[in-house]
């Protein structure tokens, strides 16, 4: 049940798909060309396979545990945190005016990968934090930004979003917990979240509590929601801790998985608090920590494929049962088998090809933030918010499908827990629904990400897809010609939903809608084969470089093209074909 | 978390689709007509949903617990085990003769269904006891008949298939547990047995442990295991209990689902056995008893994805979130949202396809061994046998993908375990693997199914699908006109898989078997709407027996149609172009 950072496949992809060298032009990140993100993979790959990974099991045999309000975390957790944090890698992308390192989010995409891929729960706690510090330098005053920002990013302090309320899951217009304003400029809440991960703990010296909650006077809706931050200790002026505040742990959930992140019900009673920015804009300031928060747990997909992937492979090449097809001799390990190797092959080029397209969506977001021409900041910008909801949406559908068929490959040693198969598959199953479950990245796919521009990222996305088969064509080879034909068909499939979602979701809402995570899904198989179609013209190109990678590519993209490039034509059929029917049927025929 | 057997589904599906009428026909069965299956339903019904169904949240918290070589069965299960005895339901479908009731599968069919669905859990005990009734009375003498087949019948005793070893999981051929002849005629047993479903529990007098072993002259390989039968209890000659025999259970397995059925290590130290049947003939008896076994975990399949279907839909018409689109009124429960009806009509078309697909299977099943005319009864066997690995190996894949749709209608509450839909997800997960995964399904469809009478099953099967075809043609509107092309297009991509199996298999056996699984998925999703496309036609020529069921028979057929059926076309191409590919990637590309 190890775990090895494919560190080889990160930098291809960073290097080659995701042009790390135009990053590295980008002004602030001098510092940070090819050598240095080696060199940076490297140390995280080292900490996350000696120190983290082996804490995967044991947090799931020991989970986090709550007693009279407190949660201790699993054993070796608090330690493996403090090496985490000690080794700047909670400030890895923040700024360094806060202790930062600054690093690129391609950089730190690969970084959280590894983690994530070697224990979810713990990784959940620095991907909050980054939520935390996000919002408190985007939004908050210069004296709060001064007060939080430095011990989170230090890791001394971890942070928390509280979105959700009983009544409140998907849908925050119905968030009812109350902020009154006091006389010294503070407020206090008042009002219970639920499903807040690493809600309390005992790895860190402090939480910081960022609430979504509503002013006397707001307006209903999600309009009169605000952001307030709330420390589970009181900060004195000189940045020491004081009394313990008005929030309580009440309780932490039984889950299927990922059991030592411990999810709290948190009670505010009269807890002090801070208004974070404006008044009645908290959805707003939500929505930037949750779009890298969404990001994340697409990478977290990938991640806990990757688990599964490793731990599969490793168990058919040792595994002896059966004999050759055609043959009585000695019993070959299961890897043999031509089923056993077409599930892991699925398993490799679902998952490279996620792994692309994600640190394809890093380069972007951090064009977005530091190129120096406005126009390039601009399209950078609208093709990072495009990407976002595929990345997540697709890359954690794939996780459960992946996860799945990592303990099938397993036999019935998949279905013993000792095995550790398992783990994956009750891991996984989180990803797809929390930071906005497939339906809701689907939705916002549909509405923010292709309507209201009216379908221009998509097809700029398309054109770009138009040039790859174009080099596809001028190589010559079986494997281009195969790859060439099965990325335009995609590319078909691809163009005809945007063209369908763009021409009826005005008059027929529900049927495009009823379509969304069809759509969605659609975009994820084909932009991931594109990512591959890429992969492949590079391998090509950089052959001499590593022969043995260069085929393994060549043949898992050119297995993409065949197996499961054609789920497009599926999905496309779905999206197109059935959302009348699902208007059709109402509740009681169900 | 309660379950309602859908009787009104099965019925319709047994009456419409297998053609109750014509089993009822069948010499011995003409007490089973449509008034006496709806009673023994209705019956069974009963007894599942009020005493067996609250008991499977009972059995996930508190499994099966083993002491000292003891079985303690879950709280609740030795009673409503007691209750499904006495009521007769072990005997169900064997022979009158030694007290059974002589029913047709197709009614056993519906009645295990609800059996599993209510509680795999439990139901796995009588499926292994009917396993080795029906080894018995096909392989064993009369005498040795005469001692268990009663005992078993009524329930007072149980049974299990004692096959797996550690270093023999799918292949048999490596079994090496040893049957050492005596000088009384009987043999004494030596080895160690694992994965054995209730293997020891304290809900019957006596466990009678159907054996795989090798004589001391037995051929190597498949040839030479033999069949022995060796109870938990000696068995006196009057039939009452003698001395524990040498067989004990020396632990239970940690599971990730399915926890109140004790899987069991069984070491055998001499015990004392009797053979069944011919000496090395044991795997050609083996096989019956597993053809019997993967029906019912095709049906196993059915039923957990029909639990969590029922209760995704009733979280769905509960939980209120969000809002209509295009509106900002109250909001209206889930169920409304489109993408949630899609995951529904999903699960709905999806169960009823193939609960229609098992009940034909199970009506040809009773053709095979009870129509008088010698070529109907060898039709029938060839089409139970040619559709028992595409009920099992479809089935059950289903089930995984249906319980995590199940799970993710629930949001975050799904991952939370007391809600109850996790346990689903978890309890499908074995349904693949056990009593032969999906690829040996997938090998065994493509080998002895399609290759061995050169695709003469698989062709009668198209033209009676053309059949549908036509009748659809016939009929005026808009649902017949889709379904028709949709069949259409689906029964070409899998005569076009036929074709590619027939014509590849010899030269290209790796190309063809590394797609097999393909090749049965492909021919699951073409054979349930195959299934659903007759369901159209009958709901619409019994339209004005019951209106309701008739409209939503209509739009769920056509949503399969339209949503489910073009996966055909994904999975045509994956199996025509990948197998190369699989070929040519050896274990160190992955």
């Amino acid at each position: 049940m190890s775990y090895t950072p494919p560190v080889k496949d990160m930098l291809f992809a960073m290097r080659h798909l995701a042009q790390l060298d135009r990053v590295a032009a980008l002004p602030g990140f001098e510092d940070f060309g090819v050598e240095t993100a080696e060199a940076v993979l490297e140390e995280s790959a080292r900490l996350c396979r000696e120190v983290v990974a082996p804490l995967n099991v044991v947090g799931d045999r020991q989970p986090s545990r709550w007693h009279d309000g407190r949660v201790t975390a699993t054993p070796g957790f608090k330690e493996a945190y403090r090496l985490f944090a000690q080794g700047g890698w909670q400030g890895l992308a923040h700024p360094q005016a806060y202790g930062g390192q600054g690093a690129p989010r391609l950089i730190a995409a690969a970084c959280a990968e590894m983690l994530h891929a070697a224990n979810v729960s713990l990784g959940l706690c620095p991907m909050l934090t980054d939520g935390a510090i996000e919002a408190l330098l985007m939004a908050a005053s210069p004296a709060l930004r001064d007060k939080y920002a430095a011990p989170l990013i230090a890791g001394t302090w971890t942070g928390t979003m509280n979105l959700t309320e009983p009544q409140a899951g998907s849908d925050l217009a119905a968030v009812r917990t109350r902020a009154q304003p006091q006389a010294d400029g503070t407020y206090r809440l008042d009002g219970t979240k639920i499903f807040i991960t690493w809600g309390e703990h005992d790895m860190a010296d402090n939480i910081v509590h960022l609430v979504l909650a509503r002013l006397p006077d707001a307006p209903p809706g999600v309009k009169g929601i605000s952001l307030f931050v709330a420390p589970k200790f009181l900060v004195r002026e000189d940045g020491s801790l004081g009394d313990r505040n008005g929030v309580q742990c009440v309780s932490i959930e039984h889950k299927l998985g990922i059991k030592a992140s411990p999810t709290a019900v948190l009670q505010f009673d009269g807890a002090v608090a801070e208004l974070v920015g404006e008044p009645n804009r908290g959805l707003a300031y939500m929505f930037v920590m949750m779009n890298a928060a969404r990001f994340t747990v697409g990478l977290q997909g990938i991640a806990v494929a990757d688990r599964a992937y490793q731990q599969a492979l490793a168990f058919a090449r040792e595994r002896v049962q059966g004999r050759a097809l055609g043959s009585n001799e000695a019993a070959p390990p299961i890897v043999q088998h031509p089923d056993v190797r077409r599930k892991l092959l699925t398993m490799k080029a679902s998952i490279e090809g996620a792994r692309a397209l994600a640190y394809v969506a890093a380069a972007a977001g951090d064009a977005a933030h530091h190129a120096q021409d406005e126009r390039e900041r601009r399209d950078n910008l609208a093709l990072y918010e495009f990407l976002v909801p595929v990345v997540k949406g697709h890359s954690t559908e794939l996780a459960v499908e992946l996860a799945s068929l990592g303990v099938q490959i397993h036999g019935g040693m998949g279905f013993i827990e000792e095995t550790g198969a398992a783990q994956h598959y009750r891991d996984a199953r989180i990803l797809p629904i929390y930071e906005g479950t497939t339906a809701i990245q689907a939705n916002d796919f549909v509405g923010r990400k292709t309507l209201r521009d009216g379908g221009a990222v998509a097809r700029a996305v398309c054109e770009g897809i138009a040039q790859t088969e174009r080099a596809l064509a001028e190589q010559d080879g079986e494997d281009f010609r195969v790859m060439r034909q099965s990325l335009h068909a995609g590319r078909m499939a691809f163009e005809s939903a945007v063209d369908y979602v763009l021409a009826h979701a005005a008059d027929q809402p529900v049927r495009v809608y009823a379509g969304a995570v069809a759509y969605l899904r659609l975009a994820g198989v084909v932009l991931c084969g594109w990512q591959l179609a890429r992969a492949m013209l590079a391998a090509y190109a950089s052959h001499d470089e590593d022969l043995a990678f260069g085929e393994a590519k060549m043949a898992t993209a050119r297995f993409y093209a065949e197996a499961l490039m054609p789920q497009a034509l599926a999905l496309e059929a779905a999206l197109l074909a059935a959302g009348g029917t699902v208007e059709r049927v109402h509740a009681d025929m169900l």
